[in-house]
């Protein structure tokens, strides 16, 4: 593989690490591993560090007009063919945890899209709003939640504000 | 595909589309739009919900013991298999930026391992320590550095506290 391909193969590497790191992070406290739950966060940064020098290397970060394009063209990709495949494939199965997770991040996808397509358009003059972010199924939601989360029936406690 | 292999994918998916609308954030600020860093930022957020809830249903979250074996199998491919490679094929093609990230990266994957390996051996009795990582190369150091990373030469200002 070309150096280009192979910074891209650790782009994903290092992006998988980072997130599987974060998620051991969250179980050695469960577990009561406070220090091993710190090594495993402060990993997870290292390997932001690894991830984004890899991503500037390989041209992936453009100016933010291009770097909307890229994410409205990524977030279609999975609510228009991802997703529905692997929504479908589950249902198949029968694996109802599985469908779960599909769905909900199906739904979600759409709506980034949505966001992401106002903010191009906006550009430059865009209202200033807060989003909350659902803890459980991701939703993204402009100002604060009023009810519960319309994709997850999760109750408003369960959001996070994004500074 | 089966349900199993498309968790693993949306999992890939999610984690690379997460790292990506993070570094697209701050390259929004850099331009100015703290609006549409916001919304990347909010966005990045649901899709580290996406990623977790696709991990945890492809059975990727272990006992804190489980985990930190896998974390050194993940640290010891990258840098017994996968960086060697990726280092030679950018020597050859003369990249010299691909070959700078990869060669910092595979330094500090050693050291994750070597600290992995200690947490492991020690676990139920881990020494209380703080971690700090290079946000240039992603060095991370045990307890607060006192010259500069020996791995990129940055200066001690550029270490972060990992919390
Ligand atoms: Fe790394
Ligand atoms: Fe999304
Ligand atoms: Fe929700
Ligand atoms: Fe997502
Ligand atoms: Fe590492
Ligand atoms: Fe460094």
């Amino acid at each position: 593989m070309s150096s280009k391909e192979n910074l891209k193969a650790a782009f994903t590497g290092e992006s998988m690490a980072n997130r599987t790191y974060l998620a051991f992070a969250k179980k050695a406290d469960a577990e009561g591993y406070n220090q091993i739950a710190k090594l495993f966060r402060a990993a997870a940064a290292a390997e932001t560090v690894h991830a984004h020098n890899h991503l500037q290397r390989m041209g992936g970060i453009g100016t933010t007009m291009d770097n909307l394009k890229e994410a409205i063209n990524g977030e279609t990709y999975e609510f228009e063919t991802m997703y529905p495949e692997f929504i479908e494939e589950a249902k198949k199965e029968g694996d109802n945890r599985a469908l779960w997770s599909f769905e909900v991040a199906n739904k979600v996808e759409k709506i980034h899209a949505r966001l992401y397509e106002k903010a191009l358009e906006e550009i430059g003059k865009n209202e200033e709003v807060d989003y909350y972010v659902c803890s459980v199924c991701g939703h993204t939601h402009e100002g604060e939640p009023e009810g519960n989360c319309p994709i997850c029936g999760a109750p408003p406690s369960k959001y996070n504000k994004i500074d």
